[in-house]
């Protein structure tokens, strides 16, 4: 039916090596996440629900990998900017309900270009920051 | 925060499992897919999406495998009956949008509790619901 | 903030070009449009409103580019396969409010690769698809 | 279908001008930018993505121009009004993620009617700003 195949990004195989990187290192650490992975269009590539991970953190997780993709940064560079005093206060409001703007969503590059992203969540946000970093690593 | 953790249902290895069985049988049928499984409460616990396989069956995927859950009862049982001269005409009007009626979701279950579900989308309803089925006879 | 930038797919010097041709091809026929491109994750890229074009139209023709990308094919490829009779009636209730299956909506193909989409609506769907195409062709 | 024809506010040409010397500012400036532009309805009348702005910018500003209309104001003008201590603090919580509570988004204003509106995203609030209003100032 198609005339073509739209352009893939990040890869299955490569999403699948990013989130059990990520799974790993939330083993390592004690605390089961909900992990989550986009293409460049912030559309969903893969995703796993560790058992004992938060129902409500699927979306998160989700979201925080597209907020990542959405404004091109991590989303803990969000955090300073969107609190009750910054400059873009409100931000988190205005998107109906998609956007992170705490630790947990990396970008994933290669060769300077923005080609996916990780969101991992349930856990601190110390803990959400540390397995989508080991996730981000094994890219 | 929490006294307890919410029970399991499918876990997540049984769902990497399944989603391995039904990737298989796509690949052996040369149709890449989007393979999604959730638990008995209708959440996303693992999803997939093959390289090729459509973005917009990210949601079919996830809705086929919610609908499995929320009917209790494979996603083809729905067709017949949603058809506008069915007694159920309108149910996939019915539920935000949430909701698939045709062949490719499929409830997993043990002993004789439904413990989760997969749903398949990207190919013929045919080739959705030969690889649904590649999945469930992995559970 | 980013560590790089998110790949472009269409740019927009050939959204403006694609949609320019579009509008052409309307007002030659005598009938205003919206016209949107989409990326090929089915993010806008562009989109321009014709004076006395339909409101409810803005959305439509998006969500046309949209699904276009989302099913790697054109709108009206899915007419037949959704009627009531059809083997997947029932896609435009699954996702959300965000599928149209009838003409209008065209992938924009570059060397075998779906790189965006454009999606045209307030005519009928012969004018519709005839605006979509000289879209297209400008490409 | 009709007997007439929906008023037409700003017109697709006005839109056109003001989008283009918002982007030429954009430019200049060295900041891809999402620019859109609303009628007086708050619907979309044209949106241009440079490249290089972020995909999440799209919503925020169709938003931006869409609050400008919807309270005939600046999005700016908001910012004080809306923060914790302020009166009106929750009203970016109260209209399903629709509002933009920072600059960036202006009206558009003829022999003192408020005839659509220009909304910038992907910059820092000030660069934002002076393109929406390097956007005004060819209306």
């Amino acid at each position: 039916m198609a005339a073509g195949t739209v352009l893939e990004t990040v890869t299955a195989e490569e999403a699948s090596r990013v989130i059990d990187a990520a799974a790993a290192k939330a083993t390592e650490i004690g605390q089961p996440m909900d992990i989550a992975v986009v293409d460049a269009g912030g559309n969903l590539k893969a995703h796993v629900r560790m058992d004992g991970a938060n129902i409500g953190s699927i979306t998160i997780a989700i979201n925080k990998a597209y907020t990542a993709i959405a404004f091109q940064c991590e989303t803990g560079d969000l955090q300073e900017l969107t609190r009750p005093e910054g400059p873009i206060y409100g931000l988190n409001d205005a998107h109906g309900g998609r956007l992170v703007v705490f630790p947990g969503g990396i970008p994933l590059v290669r060769e300077g270009s923005i080609v996916g992203a990780i969101g991992v969540s349930t856990g601190t946000i110390e803990q959400d920051q540390e397995v989508a970093e080991a996730g981000v690593a094994a890219f």
